[in-house]
């Protein structure tokens, strides 16, 4: 410690070990190199003494950093929530701008339930975007399906009832998740069943709140199915080492797998949630990004298990659904929106929840129109809807072909095996590195799966996370990617590296 | 416990116990039951069987939600941002919108930083952003007073460099308080001084992270100015309790006293930081809201230490001021935006924060342009200017025309005494109730403001926070209420109660 650590109040030692030990490898060291070599770039793109021309990030699904354009609609009535004032010009927003009445009915309609997107709303959200929300989970997406021509644009889902109540609107489903956490971790030995790999967001906030992670590992082999098997032998590992085990996370379709559950997988989790008291935490952030397979609700297949079974157990299973603005073909990051629906938990506790989210207030109020319009988007007939379900499509169509080229890439690596895309916005392959890789990487003070995605980035400008940022079996190496930037250069510069690296360390 | 909770994972006896601490009373009960009003009242305001006919929040400094209008530039920018298409349309803007040329240029200079506010930022937030918070807390006021006819519109500060790359863009002031808190709460004997009265996120964060608050008491008889005494008297105590004090929390104007420090005062408690190796945390949310006096940053009055003493103790102060786009003239609450800047923290100390702020990915990206828009206003000359200044002055001569109507007001009610407003956004009255009053505060299980405040709003519809929700001296009562609602029909509903209140249990 050097003195002038010594002459203040906090220094590396002293403050808070939870935060210490918190780890989030999505924005770490290579996310802040990679800033470093993009403004780099920014000030001297002719000279920057670097052997790449632009840096992509592929590190963190953020479409619009990238490729991916607004949807038009959201953002026309954006603006309109920004500026109220234009609504006194309607000829010239229709005739001269290219509004459509729907967008001007809408933004009147989100202006009379928010007053203004300045002003503080409650901090469960506006009542009448909760209304929205709760009418989006409870209708039929098969009654839809009849009125219109394709599955993309509608976001309808359940068929079961859903309370406006119960609706908690968000700042991301980050928020969301950080809340949750907070009420279940009571104490050191509280646990929480999570899958390997996951999203880091889990482990970090176990961490930051002295709560145990219980890893349950997903079937790499099975295309990242989610086994039985694996949760049940956790749990009673995590039983008999004394952990009070009380919620389980999944994340369906799988961020960084792809994967998606089915109905069947879907209930065996819930009975095992109901006959173990577990907290279902189900993050279905990615449930409009799906390639292969349908996205089954949490929600949907428990109404379906009480239905069918009559079984009172399944009446008291906890629920939290979480939903997001951030992915699908939405992609507002930026704009922090999300909600959480509450199924199944005590009214005290729903109490201790309302207090706990008061206490920031409330989740940006322009988000809270982005939900609004997520999951209420134009219908068909209504002015807008033509346009927007052609980006709609668009977007969709975009991330797909991009996910296959990456993984025809993927798939003629050497030492490279990857499960065919299926959902999410990422890939996440595995890959077989030489011992004398692995000894390069020590040497280093690297993991190897760090090592080659620290290379990587040097050499090419391309930003992934290694493997070990979202927890691999051991003795297996992986890194993530998202397949959101445009183009294929990119591709090209990462067969290229990695058939130099495997020649380097053969 | 009942049968049905038995079935549950979470109840309330086995839930986080520091969630349940937590108190946060500016949107507790009350808060709830004026929502639960202002329902009633939209759904059918001819027979709501209340004895009013509006709800007045006056709970929350939340100006839009009142009478207050967004300022034009503002908005007229952020339209732009979410809809950039719109600049394709420059003559429409400008000739049939009023857009003037600034507006376009500073929304082209924005989406040039941000990209889309729709992406996420650096989780420090954007790099242009940073720079422009920097160089106004740089800028020197003096010279800009030469430049500029009156000091209210313009923000420059200090005249001492700072450095962008120190300046952490967040989701409004309490996210930065909460990350700071994190950083500094250790152990269950970390310690931080809070004012009492405060604003509750402190004891609520505090709470929430097993903390110690360390109170110290603000001197109501000398117009609730900040006694050393008392800070060096809470200290003693604190340290002979085992306590690590670690930090100094200063709200500067005074939330809810309203309390303006001169540069003397604040050159004390830094001196006190120094020399006992605290943290400060300058709450400065309300630097523009101020009616008597003038603002002193904490970071001006440390290098003014720093030069005039060369004394090498305040080189190592760590100092964290916070500011927000709520508050001022801006009252951009629903954005969620603020900045804070770190000076003289640990460099080590800092990655961390860096890491844990990186764990809810970035503040929302439309609020960060609301920051920098505060900071970097319309200046004279310019297209804009004229407007602005004219929306801003009338803002602030409002504030200050109601303050004083409220004020005059609780001066004429029998058994208050209010100190004279000075700043911030609320008065913060003290009450002498009977002991009928008190007796039956008890029957009812409430303390005596509450008791007073919620019939207040049972009788009124409007909703204050007793004092008790922000710390008071014991065997002393009060009560905050913002001056933000317009008009003086509720003024007169409040003097009416208190005169039945006062009858009624004499």
């Amino acid at each position: 410690m050097s003195t002038t650590t010594q002459l203040r109040s906090l220094n590396i030692d002293n403050i808070n070990p939870h935060v210490k030990e918190a780890k989030y490898a999505v924005r770490g060291e290579l996310a802040v190199r990679a800033e470093k070599y993009r403004q780099k770039l920014s000030d001297n793109k002719q000279d920057a003494g670097l052997p790449f021309d632009t840096v992509i990030s592929a590190n963190i699904g953020n479409p619009q950093q990238l490729d991916q354009k607004p949807l038009t609609f959201f953002r026309q009535v954006a603006s309109l929530l920004e500026n109220p004032l234009l609504l006194e010009h309607e000829k010239v927003l229709t005739d001269s701008l290219g509004y459509k009445q729907d967008v001007i009915d809408r933004a009147r309609w989100l202006l009379d339930d928010v007053k203004s997107v300045g002003a503080y709303s409650g901090s469960q959200g506006t009542p009448g975007i909760r209304k929205s929300v709760a009418k989006f989970c409870e209708s039929e997406s098969t009654s839809i399906v009849l009125l219109r021509p394709t599955l993309t644009t509608t976001p309808e889902r359940d068929g079961y009832p859903a309370d406006p109540d119960s609706i908690y609107l968000t700042a991301g489903a980050s928020s969301g998740v950080n809340t949750l956490m907070h009420i279940i971790c009571a104490s050191p030995s509280t646990g929480v069943l999570v899958p390997i790999p996951q999203y880091p967001l889990y482990t970090a906030t176990l961490s930051l709140l002295d709560g145990r992670c219980v890893p349950y590992y997903l079937d790499e082999k099975n295309n990242w199915g989610t086994s039985m098997e694996s949760i049940e032998k956790s749990l009673k590992e995590a039983k008999a080492a004394g952990t009070d085990v009380r919620a389980i996370v999944i994340i369906n379709p799988g961020n960084p797998t792809g994967a998606t559950l089915s109905a069947d997988e879907i209930k065996s989790i819930i009975t095992v949630a109901a006959d173990e008291k577990l907290v279902v935490l189900a993050d279905e952030v990615y449930q409009n990004n799906i390639f292969e397979g349908s996205f089954v609700s949490f929600k949907k297949a428990l109404r379906e298990l009480q239905a069918s079974t009559k079984d009172k157990k399944y009446d008291t299973v906890e629920l939290a659904s979480l939903h997001s603005i951030s992915k699908g073909m939405v992609g507002e990051c930026g704009h922090r929106g999300g909600y959480m629906e509450l199924i199944g938990f005590d009214p005290e506790v729903v109490q201790e929840i309302y207090k706990f989210v008061s206490i920031s207030l409330c989740p940006p109020v322009v988000g809270q129109a982005f939900v609004e319009m997520m999951v209420n988007p134009p219908q068909e007939g209504e002015p807008s809807y033509e346009l927007y379900k052609k980006e709609y499509d668009g977007i969709f169509a975009g991330l797909k072909k991009r996910a296959m080229a990456l993984y025809d890439a993927f798939k003629e690596m050497e030492g490279v095996t990857c499960n065919s895309p299926t959902g999410s916005m990422y890939l996440f392959p595995s890959i077989t590195l030489t011992e004398k890789a692995k000894q390069k990487a020590k040497d280093d003070g690297k993991s190897p799966d760090e090592f080659y995605v620290s290379k990587l980035l040097d050499a090419t400008g391309v930003c992934m996370v290694p493997g070990s940022g979202f927890g691999q079996e051991e003795g297996t190496l992986h890194f993530r990617t998202t397949f959101l930037a445009p183009g294929t250069d990119w591709v090209g510069r990462i067969t290229k590296f990695h058939a130099d690296f495997m020649k380097e360390f053969k």
